[in-house]
């Protein structure tokens, strides 16, 4: 008997060298695009599944399905609408948590665990939030969590970060993880529109949802650094502790004056880590060289680039959304915790890291940086002087001003190359900006990225 | 007791849960530039391994030094010369095998696995060779085997491709893989010089061998594909049995022709998955689309694009050699097995598959490819009208025919973009136009890549 067995409510057999199990068993519980998508994905790849691992891999159960068309699944599915049945089923081996948010979601994954249920989910808020508390509890009950869907579902990112890379010390890490926002900006550049017009058509394309909020604001890319940064550097990081900025005040001028300067404009959720050994994390548009990696991740697409202390940079690209790509992602979870069941494995640490740091966030404002900053105004003498002064108060030099050429006199928008500074200066000095009389509007401030 | 910890001979404790461990130990058979570059990684990166594992890793030997400086490891790290101590030393747990080749590596590599010694080897040759061998052997003995760092070392393929990507079925990958023949390319495109030029360059940057038919020639990379065709698509593939085409007939022509096509060229290894299930797998210098991700990888870099069926396109660059990125690899896997060994987990399949196919290679020259045909003649009337004759007798249409101005007529390069066709009439034709009397060098034919 294995260490393992003793610990497994459900009383299935778990493989001892020699043996073998006839099957593993999943249920997947909440039945949108990525319950369905991950239903299909299996039932389509299932002989390549069986091929890897040496055993049936069976989706025994759905529930939550809500008003979802099941007609398709085969009949050997059960179609269940008490949650409650899935986890006291002792046939099911891993239960698939699709459901999303945190309250419904939560109850139903730590009810799983707690009852010996081998855990996937796709939800990013649930494991940002509460991802070392479900760990824990994983570990108590003595399974298997797995999470890689949480972040580019369909890209093998989290995998690559925790086992891949189990042996870099990473210095830091800046992603495109957004796809909606990615869409826009690169429609922007491609198209030469404006944010309003792009966001239509990515609304028409289902790219963006109807309250588009979620996404333009940043709020969906916090969870998804929350998680990765929490992978990469071992640290405890809360959601709220990042600031966030998203890309609804980028505009056409900015997408012209960025290409102007051999940039383009990405809206990236970043960790990196100083010196003393404190964060840097942030989600927010930047300029970015059109020669990195990161400036050629066009559309829907997602990317990455992981800075690694002695194996340099990796650069991933690839889906971060979309049912079946989401669903290929919560499968190779639920393969991998078919492996582990079939070699006795007890639980090892989801989230890369056995001993968490509490997080040690950098004070904000003392990153360096070097920004863009676009200003428009109302056309009239003495509007650079007094600008300048306003910078120069702050200490801040000026790398160099640029202005197109025919721009309107009551709207006029020029953009100002900062050198690098401490950005709590630049903040200061865009206040006083704002404040003055002949502004058309807000201004707007991009970091360059500092990117290897 | 785990059903693991019966079938290890080093009778070593395994963790059961609430249990700990003091330390897994590991020991470097070979100690040239990647196994140092390990040793270095291990020693800088061991407080975030051990905060990941929750338990110390330990160097505890070093072997096969030759007349290398071990001057600066500490004093705790035995230098053995008797690589048959360390695999009956019951302290051991983990033998990390550098040495290369597949005569003494395998026998070091069969021993250790024999003695209950889990396994980490960055030997692409000997698991490109030896590898299915080598897993069953690991099985028997109930120990893991880490291979991490055979393909891209310092990049984290291997793991996303069998872990992060285990619910997924692949349909393609096309990998530049070596870094020797990708540094050469892109030196012939950056600076306008000859293959004999960027390949001096790279012997002097220590990019290239001194003798570098095993990189320039396609080998390095042939076995390579080798390991991830196997680990994509579970087939048994013969190393023998992937026809090789290196770069050294590249000339500057080809890239400034490859460029008026918008294309860049690239050694490719791909193997892609037939509708009927064979698998087409090659070496060869291709047209790359520039807006391709494989196109913008420069100097020393790999890249890879892995396409599935239902996660689509995803892809990687980063390392591909280098002391310090490979052990980031091996160390990764180290780690790894550290887990696993922790976790009481008995061996799973570290190469993806339990079961395997014979490999069924598509028969060569059915592939369909459109071709890029470069012809150097001594210029006289006629040349065309023969040329297309042949062509237009092996079934083939011409798409384009390019040729730039002022360029010598005694050695005159001209190309034709073939229409798509399969390989083997344009080969046939290759191989009769280049007995044409005013041929002033051999045809060079390389396919444009077909990507999705």
């Amino acid at each position: 008997m294995t260490a393992n067995r003793t610990s497994r409510p459900t009383g299935a057999p778990v493989q001892v060298r020699g043996t073998r199990r006839r099957a593993i068993r999943l249920a997947i519980v909440g039945f949108g695009t990525v319950g369905s998508g991950t239903a299909k994905v299996l039932l389509e790849h299932q002989g390549e599944v069986e091929r890897r691992l040496g055993c049936r891999l069976e989706l025994k159960a759905v529930c939550d399905v809500m008003k979802k068309d099941v007609s398709w699944l085969p009949r050997t599915v059960s179609v269940i609408s008490d949650w409650k049945k899935v986890v006291a089923d002792p046939e099911i081996d891993v239960v698939v948590e699709l459901i999303g948010g945190t309250t419904h979601a939560r109850e139903v994954a730590l009810a799983g665990l707690d009852a010996g249920k081998h855990l996937v989910t796709a939800n990013k808020h649930l494991v940002a939030e509460y991802g070392v508390e479900l760990a824990e509890r994983a570990r108590a009950a003595g399974v298997h969590l797995g999470i890689e869907a949480c972040v580019m579902g369909g890209t093998p990112l989290l995998h690559a970060v925790r086992e891949g890379l189990a042996g870099e010390h990473f210095t830091a890490v800046y992603g495109i993880l957004n796809g909606t926002t990615n869409y826009i900006l690169t429609e922007m550049e491609r198209r030469g529109c404006s944010f309003r017009e792009a966001l239509a058509e990515a609304q028409e394309k289902g790219y963006a949802e109807r309250d588009p909020t979620f996404d333009v604001e940043g709020y969906d890319a916090r969870y998804k650094i929350t998680i990765l940064a929490m992978m990469c550097f071992g640290q405890a990081v809360r959601v709220e502790s990042i600031p966030v900025a998203g890309i609804t005040h980028i505009e056409q001028v900015d997408i012209a004056y960025a290409r102007r300067l051999n940039h383009t404009i990405r809206l990236i959720a970043g960790a990196r880590r100083r010196k003393n050994g404190s964060l840097e994390i942030f989600v927010r548009p930047m300029m970015i060289p059109q020669a990195s990696p990161l400036a050629n991740v066009m559309g829907s697409i997602n990317g990455v680039l992981l800075v690694g202390n002695k194996g340099g940079n990796t650069t991933m690209t690839g889906r971060g959304a979309g049912g079946e790509p989401t669903g290929v992602a919560v499968l190779s979870d639920v393969v991998e915790i078919a492996r582990s069941i079939l070699a006795g494995s007890a639980t090892t640490s989801p989230l890369g890291y056995t001993r968490w740091q509490k997080a040690k966030t950098a004070p904000p404002g003392e990153n360096l940086l070097s920004a863009y900053l676009r200003l428009v105004v109302r056309d009239r003498p003495g509007i650079l002087a007094r600008v300048c002064a306003i910078l120069a108060r702050n200490g801040i030099n000026i790398d160099s001003v640029l202005q197109e050429p025919a721009m309107p006199k009551k709207h006029l928008p020029f953009v100002m190359v900062l050198e690098p500074i401490q950005e709590k200066y630049v903040a200061r000095a865009v206040e006083q900006i704002a404040r003055l009389p002949f502004l058309a509007q807000a201004p707007l401030m991009m970091p360059f990225a500092d990117l290897p």
